[in-house]
């Protein structure tokens, strides 16, 4: 047992640290400013995120989430998660390095499940960040939280298949660059429960697609990424885009979750410590009452509570991390669905009260607070809700506590 | 002791609650549909509102938070508390009334301490809801929890007064029909601490007000009425413009706030209200697991405690404004902190439940959960944060356990 | 609506609150002292005791609990609940005042179902505060959350019954002066589910019954009151014992639980005004780092969090109060429900803050804080745990909902 | 970054596991009965726990806490870790070990600051668990948290000193077998702050110690050990009894802590665990309303929440243990004030939660979860309160913050 990191790790971290100082955090305002500059922000992406992009990726930081070589930096989860602690601070973060969502997880699935020819396609541009992607699976109309409930329908129509339904919260969707989405559906309704679903790849310009509208989350558009409700009408793509064959839908589903989940959580720790670092300025830098509030009883408790809990759930993401890397994403899914539920938590209480320090200031997009506690709030749902994951725990938990 | 409400006051909500289900709720949707369509939601109000306002006055159901009957209903507040509440239930609820803030503030000041002129010119179209109105006093450069730190200045200059100064969550100014704005500011810093701020009228017109932006709540602009940034650069506005005198500035924002605080308080309580409801219909109507969500047992600890919790603040702020109509405002000082503190807080905990429990839709705009959540939260810092309101609490608190 | 005191309540108050503090308070450590002295203290009930119930008598403060002239002072409980309140700020007040628990209960049941010969030996008896008595209800073995799990027998044998059965937590069971007790049993358990069981009187020198231990609660003894576990072998008594008639043990039980567990409530707050006061006097008292703790913006927050807590949970218990008056307890038994979960963790939070704030003095028994909080921590479990009343809270919610 | 143990650890845990399953758990009955029946529980020590002593020091799980293999195990804060928190699941369990509070901390002082002679005739003898020693420092005069106010008072008088003062949570010095105290008293009330108190070996049999009287905590007189309050009334030891040297006591003092209360965190964590243990036990064996409650979705939360917490509060120990032997305790006192308030609080939540779904059981002493919950409890006071952890935790964090 050793808790301190390695020289290899510390060389990745103060890269990415560099990085995010010299270029992320200075840029987040232009970014913003581009973007609001825009007639359609849907339409437009802003021209610092490509000149960003292509500085880190001349640094070689780049694709860093990947932990094969041939498609990435080659990373463990344990060595990947300070890096995306630090991507995670920012907003645009991560999409600077390559390693944002659900980009990540679409790579993911088309590297380890995709033909050569899907990879050329769609994974190559992908990892060169020259495209996005979009992944469809939650629907309006299923509780989601339960796979079982999904409604789309992927039915075989000659060398075609022909798709429908409705889908929403695809996020990414309403990026210009989005050329492609993953589509989850049933093929056969009548097959073992977990053999019913597929994926398959669709080209974003498929005709039959028809983007109904963009959500928002807690008042923002999240432009021009966007959370897309897309209508699906006898959208046709050839068999070759199945992904591995009709039926493993689920199965994919599931692989894909292990690593994208703890991807989340490890920024999700890097939201909370910037929230903590500017609730810390904030204290010492306003007097209210003629005392610094960094002087003050319940902000102290506050900041230290914070440091407590961030630090705890920075423990449990690692330990997490390291045993997917040691015994698999399978072995380790207990400690996967406790982070997925400790770490959204944990920084939702950290910004709430970054917020309330701030005051005024706090709710407005003056200071990356409000955005970052709406994105994040969405991690309590998303991927499942806690109260799902909390009852896998529970049962687990139940089943080895009767085996001792 | 006795909790029953009069015939009197059963009949007034009956009337308002008929109100908001045949008017209100179903033209939320139709409101925002205007909205969207505009242009410039800033330069334009949806149709719909006026049309609701109209019938709202013809019912007689206009003015109702007044507690004079020579400008409103003649309402106590306890009887008023719960009519505040069904309007609160709806965002665009309380404006179809006229009982919405800034504005009711805005009427109270002028009501109280205006002139004949400075009524005939400003109240009348406020109590008729031909105008609307916004107040400036919170400053982005100092902790305006505490009114001492106010920096904007209101100089004499011959027969006219000269105000500078930068405002920010100046609430309404957004609104085309906004015509006339009061501002706080220092005509004395030298003077005793409570005496040195002044309030005045400012019709919006003037030359030297800046509208710099709209600040954002959340995501949300919540347009036309709007959070604005003004800035002000030697406008120019006549002595008689002046309320009561120079130096009362500071006891005319304490009496304006008490009856404002409750009236938020109430309105919070219908958010509540309104959200559990959701909740509700909800939990019956979604299975994730082949089981209604109100048959399991998380979601009914939910409900239950949101009942338990809703039905506490409601009482609390039943018992404030019993205070304040037999002793006043200023005796009701620790009730009404009380409930400033107590039913935002419990608001935001219904509302998040709410949330987790529609899942995603819960953050979107689909249910209005997480804009009444946004705008609760901001309840939480407005005209003081908790914090100083607890420890105002306290203080008094320990001066009566000192006397015991 | 109305939140004042009526003068006659006023009143009742300010008697029994001179009483608390002439006689109650001051007799706390010779109580404490008296009890320790004796060589078996569920042998011995402290002469401090008995002069102070002579001298409440006396006074006319007693059996103010019962609702009706015929036997007590004829108070609401709307009216009784002030009074409640005071006597549970000391764990030795109640008695005092002949208005504890079991001997409430089992007096209300002995007035309302009782025949005029059960009346006159034990009903009378205890009225005058001559004698006390018990209520075996509870199992060890069954989930007792849950009356219909229970398994003890009361079996017809001629003109007698025979009870055979093991109950425990059967508080006032210790007490050397309690002569009878309430037994809840099964004499049908082919009966309709809730037409099985019965309840009969049982003197307490009934051949058969076995007192097997005094159980601790946190390590206390309570004694002479005392919670005992109690072997039924082969326990006869005359039919003429039974309350009632056979199958109607639920009924009863349900009836006198409503005003036990509104005055447990009213107790409850007593103890959380106590704790404050407790806590705001040391506060002011110590000053640990050369600045008083009520200094402290920590302690400040927690006095100000006590305090809004505090008015919730009396308001929502006079409310409670005033339903089960007007409407009877069947039809407030939603109130109920609400006070026996919120008053209990109320107090529960405001005795855990006042313990912290006090420090080791806090958890010894120099203050009533450790052991209040040990007795109030099993009304969180006793007549059910708080979860089965938030289900059933929950589930009249859902239904009153679907109703509108 | 690495969260294994090494096979050694492994090693060390099997058996300190073995021997709990098969000498402590099935004997804390046996030592429960021995103690209740001895006439004066604070007079006589339970043979089975001089027996299970025997064994574990027989299989050399003895004093397995002290880090220098001189005189104990030789295994570092990060591999003793596991092993305390296996001996915290029982209340009974370290002194089994040698290892249990305040003697690990007394003999560190010793074995850290005793002269040889005065090794030999105090540290040996509680190396070898022959004797057992009191530390008296707390006051009941002087608000502790603030080792400044200390009053009790050390005089030169001649080669002696005199001791006068009264102490109070003078744990252990019940203990028919406890032979020595270490005291701290002011040797210098006119020194620098921090060079004012002294530490000086005390001798329980010294005339003018007065053993008061056993303080309770909650209602547990915890027998024999005992929490003494002590009056020193001119107590007279030879000057050769000093540690170290006058002005000295508040650096061993401090030099004391950080072992000690990681060690208590570490057994904080056992006792959590096995509280799990318990109430999923429970859980799977009683079902109320025809449904286990291991079934139930409250419950399952329960569990969830329990296992994250725990696990959280576990990393965050074990890190700070690392730090601790990388690092010093100084280096590292920012994590041990983290572990010091996450691991109680941690732990009383869990143990509230398996008394609530024990019940009535779950307050009584038939299960250890009432009693660990007082005795973790005072965790929360002892050494500092929380809430002055805290603010030394956010003091630091600021300063860090300062710096970036």
């Amino acid at each position: 047992m050793n808790f301190s990191y390695t020289n290899e790790m510390q060389e990745w971290l103060r890269s990415v640290r560099t990085f995010m100082d010299q270029e992320v955090y200075p840029n987040e305002a232009v970014y913003e400013a581009q973007l609001r500059a825009a007639d359609d922000p849907f339409a437009y992406v802003p021209e610092v995120m490509e000149s960003m992009k292509a500085k880190a990726k001349e640094s070689g930081l780049w694709n860093l989430f990947y932990p094969d070589e041939t498609y990435g930096a080659g990373l463990s989860n344990l060595a990947y998660a300070p890096l995306a602690e630090e991507m995670g601070r920012s907003l645009i973060g991560p999409e600077v390095f390559n390693c944002n969502a659900p980009d990540t997880g679409n790579m993911e699935v088309l590297a380890r499940y995709g033909t050569e020819a899907q990879k050329e396609k769609w994974l190559h541009p992908l990892l060169a960040g020259e495209i996005r992607s979009a992944f469809c699976m939650t629907e309006p109309e299923a509780a989601s939280s339960d796979a079982r409930n999904i409604e789309a329908s992927i039915k075989k129509d000659g060398s075609d298949y022909i798709l429908n339904g409705t889908k929403w919260w695809s996020s990414g969707a309403g990026d210009p660059r989005c050329e492609v989405l993953i589509f989850m559906g049933k093929t056969d309704p009548d097959a073992p429960t977990y053999e019913q679903q597929s994926m398959i790849i669709v080209p974003m310009d498929t005709p039959g697609i028809e983007v109904k509208r963009m959500l928002p989350v807690f008042g923002y558009d999240d432009a021009p990424h966007g959370h897309a409700e897309i209508n699906f009408h006898d959208v046709r793509v050839p068999e070759s885009n199945l992904l591995v064959g009709e039926g493993k839908g689920f199965a994919i589903a599931q692989g894909r979750l292990g690593p994208g989940r703890i991807h989340h959580c490890m920024r999700t720790i890097g939201a909370a410590e910037r929230a903590l670092d500017i609730l810390c300025a904030r204290a010492d830098a306003r007097a209210p009452f003629g005392r610094a509030l960094s002087e003050q009883g319940v902000i102290r408790e506050w900041i230290a509570e914070a440091r407590i809990e961030i630090e705890q759930a920075r423990l449990l993401t690692l330990q997490a991390a390291d045993r997917m890397d040691k015994y698999g994403n399978k072995t380790a899914k207990k400690e996967i669905a406790m982070i997925k539920v400790a770490a959204p938590n944990t920084a939702l209480r950290v910004l709430d009260r970054a917020i309330q320090t701030l005051g005024a200031a706090g709710v407005s997009d003056d200071f990356p607070l409000a955005r970052h506690y709406a994105a994040i709030r969405t991690l309590r749902i998303a991927d499942g809700p806690d109260e799902v994951h909390k009852r896998a725990i529970a049962r687990q938990e139940l089943e080895e506590q009767r085996k001792v």
